[in-house]
């Protein structure tokens, strides 16, 4: 089966439960058209199903090679990326001074869903030149600006993000690549980065790096790194392409997933050093890539609500196809499509409550960043930057987590089959295992967000949203709904579980930090549990006072709260218990 | 890294959290040497990391290969199938008439997850052909027994389970395979059956399968079904091979994970029917078919548990060795290995804890078994089986589903390098995969649980455990060790919710089946939630009055209690409060 964009659920998804619509009516996205939203979901899901969904195990079968050091990809790619330029998706949110439409961030943000739902590999490739575009649009001078952001803009040339060495990953600080001071203002950089996505490739005839390198005389660690642009092939005066660039694909890796996805090792200075351009000021380098990785994140959590999509709708399919059993008082001759069994009810249930509390978090932060852009208001500028800094973390660990989880339940559902790579079930699981850990591993999201989104103001985004979802509770309290089962009760319980942890770890922070990170994880999951079975339930009631069909919004609400959001409270319990057991783990784990 | 059977965690929790020693002190062993235990665990874990854990990763990536109806093996397996029953592995639990060595059931679970974490898809051969012995000893004629049984139980042959059909997987009533009597009282078997493990290979010189077919003039469902045992070659008077039967391979499935097992599309019937003989009686093949999988289901399990400690048994010693970034308070100079950072403690003790819950519940199953078989009063033998009948789905689904969670943390801890194959967290990852879908999908395990091991004798059985488990949280709170922290109090709000959620889902068996079967799987992980942590504090407490280390045994039940057991309650309200919202799922998922 191909993929189709749940377009009525994304659209409730990003006006009602992200907020887009009070937004809009609250003037912060200043003349921005809201009746274009649809449309745009609309065509992104048709050149989707079309384009990108059908290359998908293709991708995956014949994977990338690598000769010359030159990497060739899966066939179709190619020609799939001219179309996708061609049709405008690269610069749906680009800034529009250089080809860009401008588009919030939110609409891209559900674009971005559809890319990776319909095919993650080829999505990945996009989503890392937009981090580029961000940081040389914010940090690059007019002259590099004029020279590449606009063919990045329209995807003519592709981005890349070099951060990690062997002994530097989480740690970027532990790099070693150095880059050399030119006569002409230019740079000579030297070194090996690995684990770069689409670091080579046949798509683009030209490839713009973003490379992290520390000068002769830098301070240690992060603060004597700096970030230059690095092209694959130089680009002459007249902006034609000149001399290839000392910077090449020497390995591929043989990956779980993901195998239409390059991940390169790259080495750069065998013929003199590769010529790179400064981004920024000299080690200010890590500034700019916060700016990047800030944007990345919550693209990778939207990976992670895509391909939980994706796996969601095959197994849907699959259960209503694939007759095994019978049903209690069932009248149907013979065998039952699977689906009417309750357990497997269960699973489909699990799988599309959890993406769609990803999906609304995940927009929500996109929101929060485009509000806190384009407000006219400085303080209302300033707040939503903190909500999108808090929920960023959120949106990329809690998703991606999600994505593992409903992507195996994809393949329970398919029983035997869902072993067979045949079946694709398989692919979905192997392609999403990535997302929990690039771009910040999700146990690094979750320190983040204590550690520094929490601790921020003395909580201060924490209490703010809080109020918000208490606002929420009362209303399905209030509501009286009878369809709304124990919603109200269960929220009320995650939610004051939530603000009572959030207190413990703001106190632990200062008395006991180690007890604090002990208990990240589990907050965080505690925090995405309260905070999407409210933006859930907020949601089932706008769709209740709207038109159309609002009961499959509530059953979804309902069965998060008494299924996820349930959990608050036992999360609570070992965020706070289980430090002492987490801290003296040395003894039980080096016996 | 090689891989290293944990003989000290392996012996205190198969003498004391499965209550081996308990056992052997009541005499339901009779003459069976508890010394020999420890000498055969070190024997086989000596096999094991010499022998079968370097052809783990070779059989990965060399895989099988079929040509001309010919599974070939990876290199290096046949020799090492040689070697396996050369040292009389095959037989370790094998019925002493027929070249076994007789020893109890519990010693051969420990066995089998040794096998199963050195290398899981070697170690399926065997567990395949335990269930064959099962079956052939319980309900073949003599004639059969004497040509093939002692073969089976050395391994000098091995055996296949063949159920699966395209329209018949967790429904076998519905396969179509047919057998025609003949004359001389053997039969004639015609069909096609998928997924067959092991159907073909290059380890043995024969194989023995057993195969379920239908007599033409059979009743429709299970009630029609007869089980035959088939040759690959036919086997001669004298004992020596006759002429290939009529089965062969004919494809050969390409898998997520588990390279090195074929797993074989076998066809019956092109050269005049594949010569068979039946097992039991006509029309009764699925008494025979469960004798088998009960066996194969705990088997299943212990997969879980060494796939599990495996991927602990790695990541334990990533965290140790890999540098990034400093702990809180570090007085190193430079970086320390990721192992100080207490969100990679909690992920090592997660998968250390669940990993030993597990193990246990496994063990215990086995004990129970062995009693059920051999004590020699008949009251402790029906109680006996009545627990292990009880504990298997238990063990079975509990033991599955966290290797697949075990394994994934295990890649997690890896980072980046998790995602590379060349890693080899990520095979553990793909091979675990199936443990929770083959031999009954854990759906189906968490079913039975519920309709038919709570249901039997209106919970007989889970109250006579629930009354151990009590006695066990009494004595954690009674040793007022506050090295235990908060163990009791959790174990106690476990204990109680399991109680009130099998009266309330006993209830619903009654007045509403499609309440309980809502319920089934947040019944199985609350039930393994409250049963592990009772075990695994059980075994603690032994260790403390033993001689030997018993500090981390104290701290792996805690962590347990504070983290697993404490999702009791939360379980409980999703059994009872959730069956609405799964129920009505149909309107949320088809709208």
């Amino acid at each position: 089966m191909t993929y189709r964009a749940p377009i009525n659920d994304m659209l409730l998804s990003l006006n009602h439960g992200a907020g887009l619509q009070a937004a809009l009516k609250a003037g912060h996205y200043g003349d921005f058209d809201a009746d274009m939203t649809a449309q745009v979901l609309e065509e992104a899901g048709r050149f989707a199903s079309e384009v990108l969904a059908p290359l998908n195990t293709v991708g995956d079968r014949n994977g990338i090679k690598l000769a010359d050091n030159k990497v060739t990809t899966a066939p179709g790619w190619p020609d799939a990326y001219q179309r996708w330029t061609a049709a405008g998706w690269n610069g749906v949110s680009g800034p529009e001074a250089f080809g860009g439409q401008g588009l919030p961030l939110a609409v891209n943000a559900a674009c971005t869903e559809i890319w990776a739902s319909s095919n993650i590999a080829f999505g990945l490739c996009p989503l890392l030149t937009l981090s580029a575009i961000e940081a040389l649009d914010a940090h690059g001078s007019d002259e590099l600006k004029n020279i590449y952001l606009e063919k990045l803009v329209t995807g003519e040339w592709t981005g890349t993000m070099q951060l990690t060495e062997p002994q530097a990953g989480s740690d970027v600080g532990a790099l070693r690549s150095r880059a050399e001071r030119q006569a002409d203002g230019s740079y000579r950089v030297f070194g090996t980065k690995i684990f770069i996505t689409y670091g080579d490739h046949d798509m683009t005839d030209n490839i713009v790096h973003f490379v992290l390198a520390r000068l002769p005389d830098a301070p240690a660690g992060t603060k004597g790194i700096s970030l230059f642009l690095i092209p694959k092939f130089l680009v002459n005066a007249d902006g034609s392409l000149g001399a290839r660039n000392d910077i090449y694909a020497s390995g591929v890796e043989h990956k779980l997933g993901m195998h239409a996805s390059p991940t390169c090792t790259m080495t750069m200075g065998d013929t003199g050093g590769a010529i790179g351009y400064l981004i920024g000021e000299e080690n200010r380098g890590m500034l700019c890539m916060f700016t990047m990785m800030n944007q990345a994140r919550l693209g990778v959590g939207l990976e992670g609500v895509g391909i939980a999509d994706r796996a969601y709708q095959q197994a849907l399919a699959f259960a209503q196809e694939r007759k095994q059993g019978r049903g209690i008082g069932s009248k149907t001759d013979g065998m039952d499509p699977i689906m009417v069994h309750p357990d497997v009810k269960r699973m489909l249930m699990q799988m599309r409550s959890l993406t769609a509390a990803s999906r609304t978090i995940c927009y929500a932060t996109a929101v929060a960043l485009d509000i806190a852009a384009r407000s006219p208001d400085a303080k209302v500028r300033t707040e939503a930057a903190a909500r999108g800094a808090l929920l960023t973390p959120i949106a990329k660990a809690f998703s991606t987590d999600i994505g593992n989880e409903v992507t195996s339940l994809g393949v329970q559902i398919h029983g035997g089959m869902g072993f067979i790579e045949e079946t694709g079930a398989a692919q979905h699981y192997r392609d999403a295992r990535i997302t929990a850990i690039y771009e910040g591993t999700n146990g690094i999201q979750a320190i983040d967000l204590v550690t520094r989104k929490l601790a921020a103001g003395g909580g201060a985004a924490v209490w703010a949203l809080l109020d918000e979802l208490n606002g929420i509770v009362k209303r399905v309290e209030g509501s009286n709904d009878p369809a709304f089962g124990t919603t109200g009760a269960k929220l009320r319980d995650a939610v004051d579980a939530l603000e009572r942890s959030s207190k413990w770890l703001l106190e632990k922070m200062a008395s006991a930090p180690n007890d604090a990170l002990a208990g990240a994880t589990p907050y965080m999951r505690l925090f995405a549990s309260a905070l999407g079975g409210c933006m859930l339930a907020n949601e089932a009631m706008a769709a209740r006072d709207g038109e159309g069909d609002s009961a499959r919004y509530v059953s979804v609400a309902r069965f998060f709260a008494e299924n996820i959001a349930v959990q608050a409270g036992s999360l609570e319990r070992t965020v706070m218990d289980s430090a002492e057991a987490v801290l003296a783990a040395d003894s039980a784990l080096l016996g």
